[in-house]
């Protein structure tokens, strides 16, 4: 049995050190004999943008080479079954940060996908973040990139948790200074062509703590710009414990590239794109054994949502996965999930299910920090799948589209009780009864199995009952805007 | 600069060694100052039938589990746009063995896909394979599996350059023992469900170098079986240069697999074949590495074509290329393509362009064999992206339906002429002007850009119009049957 444990913190918190270990012996008898749970890890989080589950060499895609994640995922774990939250932004990072439905929160709607420029609403106030629930464990907590929970001052990073942010508070493609009239002009600017807009088109500003400090964000070096941010924030706290979450704001249209990696991809500037992310990510690799972390830090790659169809080739892949993003198809909500710690998380890969709400119970564990009691939490603790033998503890997905529960799947079935398409009108259908696919069997969901097992609809169905039994949506934060 | 040489083979061909070296000393000044080609080494390939590019974990499947080939590919050398000769079986293994495309020699048809139980023909006996290739160089040759080069005694492997043979002369879904009525029929027996058929439904024999030694063959234990026989046969030939191809029956309908792999894949029956297939690879790595071989053999993993998706659940997945076997579509040619030799083969992934042809000139240049000069060969040497840091020598590729050219790729772009369907009839579409797809940005062949690129499919149309010169199409050997 294995302890990693930082030494500021046992000479500075030994008594607080001894209950947690304390508690920790009581965790490992319950879990595994096999499991070896690092004591406050320091843990980076890094995320994409509308990155595809095809989108990386290891998870398949041909002609995007992406050494680095490659490695984290070969030398650590690679899930398969790693969900997000939500379908679309802002509900995607809602649910990360908070280990909870957004549908509970209001923080996603039935009528506006996400926050905009002139929402007035954010991320509220007694919402309890990763880095609010971490920073009561001692560490220092730092964000770099895209945050997208509200743009107003009391809703900034550093206002719910984190010490430092440095980065554009919502999507890329927003503050255009152009008109546009309709979705079909949007996507007629990306589809089928690599033309690079200029950083002058988007009047996003870039925001350090709550300050704005550049506006029109220079896109061309951003992913570069929160590497090097990334790296420096890590730098400065490596004597730990510490949380860094670095989302990357692409490959999010328009796509926008450094010159150093502009036309290096044969799959284009969307490649381009991804590889100079993969190159940062090797970045932090480097960094953190070069400075003898990487044992004791638990490093994470996904994205928030499944790649963005109608933009063509300016879009991304899910793979072998149906539909991208905006649906609860697999390919909207299914994302690569790779866990990186050598030597402390056992290599392998995990075909079980994952979300990235299990993340706040996971830290939450690691770091000895209880969960809340006072509000219904949706995650499930990793740990026993990270560091020990076990099945991934978590056998529910529940895909909400809006407040809208649309499909369930529990164990290798997935019920759709209504479908749509990412963007197009009027392509709404309610099935009823649901469509049923055994997505282990046939991950794109092509046989509709209902008439033959409806057994499994029937099962699901109790776990949905209990689980409606049990919701109380939240208002509708996203809608009050102008 | 390593030479991998066999010691006995120095001691008992000193003076053919130092001509080999003489050889290969010019061949290595003609390739590149990085390269280090092993001289002589052994060689494995092992084939699947019908597995789909997407069908294993390290090309993207989420819950198809191949440890050993995902080891492989990340040791060795992950191709991502390696292609088989021929969409359906008899054509892609004829290319194969002979370096040649099938239209060349007659071992395709417009009318019969492949050679059948009541076929009269096979391979011609003027064609040179790559067994009687490396044999003339001192190989020992052994073939275990599916050969489907013709049946009759003349047209089975130990007449075309192999010493040894054990394995079914063609697919295990021949002789069948009832009646099937129509494709419907055939299809309806596999898709959309598991239930396994017995081995006695069908009367494929086994075959110990001309005599049926099994009959029918009792398949549920066939890929364990061919494991074991080219294990043994590895053992006994250790002393080497060897020559062992192992083309597994399997995946291809009807499913069998042994009862230590029966129920261990969460893929269901397909993904218990593969993983079973993926262990007897695992065999194959564990036995060259306590041999002391692992460094002087090259394994090499690919399959005959796409997956047989008209199968349904108990056909594969071609990932994100569109289509599947049958077809001149990315899905039905594009294979996983994986090389391994710790230490020789530089581990990266290769987006580079690379067909099973290909092997022919490339082992005819490690073994110092000259290529034949008297026919049209259709390979290049790969030794220098296998051995070096070069570019693949190749860049076009020619999809070949029956003896008509379909589809045409040259660098990033492919035109199709003519689309099928791979079962349906009557989904026979010529085109005109062709369809262009840029398939290194847009792999999924979605984006038609023959009208905003038609410059490319005019460049592509002189690569055609060079091909079709020198073309001289074989007589139909497939047609003469019953």
């Amino acid at each position: 049995m294995k302890h990693i444990i930082n030494k500021e913190s046992i000479s500075s918190n030994l008594i607080l050190g001894a209950l947690i270990l304390g508690l920790f012996t009581i965790s490992y008898t319950l879990h595994s004999q096999d499991s070896q749970l690092p004591v406050k890890p320091n843990i980076v989080v890094i995320f994409a943008d509308d990155l595809g589950y095809g989108d990386l060499s290891s998870y398949g895609h041909p002609t995007i080479n992406t050494p680095n994640l490659d490695r984290m995922a070969y030398e650590g774990q690679k899930w398969t079954n790693f969900y997000v939250g939500a379908a679309v932004c802002t509900p995607s990072r809602a649910a990360l940060m908070t280990g909870r439905l957004p549908v509970r929160n209001g923080l996603t709607s039935s009528k506006v996908g996400v926050f905009f420029p002139d929402s007035h609403n954010g991320i509220p106030a007694n919402e309890i973040t990763i880095a609010e629930q971490l920073k009561s464990a001692g560490y220092a907590t730092g964000m770099v990139g895209k945050w997208h929970l509200g743009h107003k001052e009391e809703y900034l990073p550093t206002n719910h948790g984190f010490d430092d942010y440095y980065g554009i508070p919502y999507s890329n493609d927003m503050d255009h200074t152009g008109k546009i009239t309709s979705m079909e002009d949007y996507f007629g600017r990306y589809t089928d062509t690599y033309e690079e807009r200029t950083p002058e088109e988007f009047n996003v500003p870039i925001i350090r703590g709550t300050e704005v400090v550049e506006r029109p964000a220079q896109q061309n070096t951003l992913t570069k710009r929160y590497t090097e941010e990334a790296v420096k924030w890590i730098k400065d706290h490596k004597e730990g414990p510490f949380f860094m979450y670095l989302a990357h704001s692409l490959p999010h249209v328009p796509l926008f590239v450094s010159d150093e990696f502009r036309g290096t991809s044969k799959r284009g500037l969307y490649g381009d794109v991804v590889e100079e992310i993969d190159y940062g990510v090797g970045q932090i690799m480097n960094l953190l054994e070069a400075e003898g972390l990487d044992k004791n830090t638990i490093v994470i790659f996904t994205s928030d949502n499944g790649p963005w169809l109608p933009t063509g080739i300016s879009g991304g892949s899910a793979g072998l996965l149906r539909e991208g993003k905006g649906t609860t198809w697999e390919g909207g909500m299914r994302e690569p999930g790779i866990f990186w710690s050598p030597g402390t998380i056992k290599p392998k890969l995990v075909t079980g299910i994952g979300t990235t709400m299990d993340l706040f119970n996971t830290f939450s564990n690691l770091a000895g920090v209880p969960m809340p009691t006072d509000r219904e939490m949706d995650g499930v603790d990793l740990s026993p799948v990270l560091f020990g033998n076990e099945e991934s503890p978590r056998n529910e997905v529940f895909y909400y589209r809006g407040p809208e529960l649309y499909a369930v799947r529990v164990g290798a079935y997935k019920v759709h009780f209504i479908t749509e398409a990412g963007y197009k009108p009027n392509t709404r259908v309610e099935h009823d009864p649901p469509l049923l696919f055994n997505i282990e069997e046939d991950p794109s969901e092509q046989y509709d199995l209902a008439k033959k097992q409806p057994e499994e609809i029937t099962k699901i169905m109790k776990v949905v009952k209990q689980h409606n039994s049990k919701m109380v949506k939240g208002p509708d934060l996203l809608i009050d805007r102008g």
